[in-house]
């Protein structure tokens, strides 16, 4: 039984990290922390956890929470998780961070997010917590960069072709529509009921600050710099991402041989399907769980791949436990399934 | 054609004055003002109105706006209205205020705004915005309170039977259901996409500010003191306020004698409509429209009232260039229908 | 190890069902049977539990499944149910019927339902699995008649204020709003998106069939006939039932007085949580979760409860593994918390 | 004065042709049919036109139809049209077909559709109403064949730049987003509101009907032979689809370079708005309206295109009453702004 904090505990992503570890059978919930006026029962800000995690959620305070926890979950805004996991890493403990603080080189991260690193002495022994490309790594890890939803959704479904050197690393066009609660929880008119609802837009095309995490993920993956174009969509739903993804074929191979590429890359991987040939996944098949399912479709020399995440599962806090339970030596899929 | 002016543009209510007006043949709109950042094109803020309206939309300047307007309308936050309604009046504008700033008198805008009222002078010569009620008064107002939302649903479905002096004046109850822009366009965590979608929830209960404002009303019609009890709901959709009203018949009366009675009560009114016996309104039968649509059914001696309106239409924008329409001599049906 | 089977098993209820016996250590899913037009993998009808039930779903056939199966959830139509009941308890199985037909006398559901009751035989025998009324008889019973979701809501905010004749028994309103899921899955106009979306309707006003349910349990709770005002109300959300309930006092009690009734009368019962005073539940606070979450206010003699459930959870299936779990002595809250 | 019938006037397009003619000038509606279990007053269907369409809703009779109107709008699903069409041009009337039936070539028709076309005699004839691109032919036509909501929103935001040759015709990726209204109104388990809300997927990948559609129109603009990628989604929002086009440059030119393009292509086209640099479209800009709005961005050799229209207005009702208003020499905005 390990001990277990989550700092940012009222956002989306914390309060779902939260929701699984009240499953799960290996960890205990010792300390909350989030930025809150009143420092109150978890339970009272968010009723729906009533009975079940009954402690006080307190303002931000890592030293104190270090005291009283073996690994500390971090669900908070970029440019603030670099603050606080030095101070765990320092006290010794274990760090799984959501924020992408930890998941670019310095000087892409200022290009991004417009600001200089502040903790680039951890910096570089952080490990990039995508389980089915990382496991080793994520198993000695003191520090994790947990990935976004949107590289999630992109790497897991293009990794295979890049791998297999079949498809024009130039070409590569990832789609993207994601629910609202991948924007985080917080009070912004563009997020507000009104403005979402019965509309539908692109946003930041071609700049968002995932495109240069995937750029980084993928070109590890195909041993050569890539440049994808990629667009997110917000869509009015809570939660789920569908990517649709667009790729040239170098290689003559119908969608079978493509399904097959991509079961095997992912053979043994828990929370990755692949859909059979002539279906495709879609939102409800994923929502509420820490699968990825890809769906695959060849069409002349075109490969179009759809992949389906939860944001805040997959995408975010299901992602985030289960590196934990790679870290700790739990089974990989404890509270998951 | 008369010259035409909107405070609070950006607002809900005001964007959908605009709108209407757009298609109005007696106006001309020839100023925008709101709380913005920097002066733009209207059409720049909202691109729906690109090619329409595309004049600059100001920053607050009563004074200023005065000098080229006929009538003002006023889509502005409660206590804002009454340090602006004054000068226009002042100026010799006539003005429509959308906010409740001069719907109560006194010490009841007291109790329920929290702070004393702004603008005695004017208040009490106000006319209640709801042409089914007030049509005489209003004709000659130069200043109009146009009603709230709930209240324009509650008022309506419960007005006919206690004219008739036909319920229980003690027990009346007032079960709302509201779309999300009836809370106004504003960042506030409580309105997000995130919290309000796949949510309901009652606020308020009996204590919302727009009880008192159907008590005033309901106490007129009925020459006798009135308390009801009144419930809000939020539900996740964007426009429309449903309305179930509970009453009790003090006389034996089935559905189809109270439907004559609503009819009645009602004939001549272009913008209330009695569902047939057997059947009753839903939100898509009034959305984008001035209606008040009002379905009946007699269960022993309860009268159950659905009412239902456009929160931004009959329940805002639509009522308050009803009022317009009135005030200037246009047919009351103008840019409406 | 108990082994269970589903007859009905894609409609929103079975499906539910399955979804929390995947993670209930008690039981092994041994049968699954639906309507459907060619038996399959029951992963493969619904892509979400693919590496979870991966059985095949087979067409209805009792006799067949009561051989594989100790206690079978019936998620059936109503009227349908009642030819398929007899023959598994003929078998010796345990039975817990989701639909209406075992839950009214005969008189009452021929009236309400249309039709002569087919299994008069056992219909006497069946309990009302209503646990937070009826534990004793549901843990003897061999035939539930897992209540509706409507009068889960209705009767639980209310059976205090009967057992404790705080209320006027004549007196009783409830206005209840569901999530679309409570119509079941099934092609129909009146139920697809663009119908429902952004629209909202009373429906069955005072006439639904329901009602008499909700009136049987509550004149057994309270000695005495009840007859209720009820209205239903269809929201475009998918799952969730607030009933905004009405009840007037017949002695002088506050709100905390009030909460405290609630309080005792569900002291012990798992599924019940009763809100501080000041708060109110609201969907978000249950859904997806087996609680029924109950609010109060009091103003002058006027008693408002505020019920919530997740009506596919303790409205359906939550409720009916709760059966399960104290029929066949497992832990109550087992699969469910 | 012309006099008009809808036929399919109970289908969202059909419904939607009578909302917008309802304040037309030039024309008066003479005649409703659809295909309805009885004959009743529209405005008893649609509640929402009472008092302003209380006429009869028949059964379909094409020759009676045909000796009350000038001019039909067919709104019926695939197929049928072809059966009625010949009938009200054999009586000289004007006919716009909202369906696939006179879009396509009839070999090609056959492929996508699946059986032999059954007018052969007048499809020759058959004008493509795209006013952008067939405003000459539409003037002179007897039968319009209106565009697909796909088609239209997809063949705006590519012509320009086929047109000038300025991208790679070989490389064209076309990803819609779309509104559930698209699918028509029809009971649909697929269309149900549980299972479209909170979900999301894409359908019919690069083999959607509406692909030859673009394809032939597409080839014309480039006198050359094209075919595109699309995969289309189904989103959980009442209407409107948004467009996000993927070309690659062969010529050297930025974003506003591209916009000039498009704006100088689109010149005096009242219902097409190209967005200014650093803006891109949104369905609420276009919501309700008939316009199609469309966004340019230039990233390296790769254009983004974001092009946007109401499903039911510039993709069907709209345009309809577009191409009305130009063969009928009204004012081409006449009704629609």
């Amino acid at each position: 039984m390990i001990k277990v904090g989550v700092v940012g505990a009222t956002g989306y992503a914390g309060e779902e990290v939260i929701k699984i570890l009240v499953n799960h059978k290996g960890v205990k919930i010792t300390e909350l922390q989030a930025v809150i006026d009143k420092e109150e029962l978890f339970s009272s800000i968010f009723p729906v956890f009533k009975g079940k995690v009954d402690i006080v959620c307190k303002k931000p305070d890592p030293d104190a929470m270090a005291k009283n926890v073996d690994l500390v979950f971090l669900g908070l805004p970029h440019k603030v998780s670099m603050d606080l996991a030095p101070i765990f890493l320092k006290h010794g403990k274990l760090v799984i961070d959501l924020s992408a603080d930890y998941r670019l080189a310095p000087d892409v991260y200022k290009v991004w997010y417009g600001i200089e690193h502040k903790d680039k002495a951890n910096l570089p022994g952080a490990v990039y917590g995508l389980p089915e490309l990382y496991y080793d790594a994520i198993k000695k890890a003191k520090l994790i960069a947990n990935p976004g939803c949107y590289p999630t959704s992109a790497i897991l479904g293009i990794a295979p072709m890049l791998s297999h050197k079949a498809i024009n690393a130039n070409y590569i066009i990832v789609d993207s529509k994601s629910g609202v609660t991948g924007a985080g929880r917080k009070p912004d008119l563009a997020l507000s009921f009104s403005e979402v609802n019965e509309n539908l837009k692109a946003y930041k095309v071609n700049e968002h600050q995932h495109k240069p995490e995937i750029n980084k993920i993928l070109s590890e993956v195909a041993k050569q710099p890539i440049d994808i174009v990629f667009t997110p969509h917000l869509i009015p739903m809570n939660r789920g991402i569908l990517s649709t993804i667009y790729l040239k074929l170098t290689k003559k191979l119908d969608t079978k041989a493509v399904i097959d590429i991509y079961k095997d890359f992912y053979k043994g991987k828990p929370f990755v399907r692949i859909s059979d040939e002539g279906k495709l996944p879609q939102i409800r098949d994923i929502v509420g769980t820490n699968y990825c399912d890809i769906g695959i479709k060849v069409s002349g020399d075109t490969l179009i791949v759809v992949s389906c995440i939860d944001n805040l599962k997959k995408g975010a806090a299901g992602q985030a436990v289960q590196n934990m339970n790679i870290m700790c030596d739990f089974a990989e899929t404890e509270g998951l399934i």
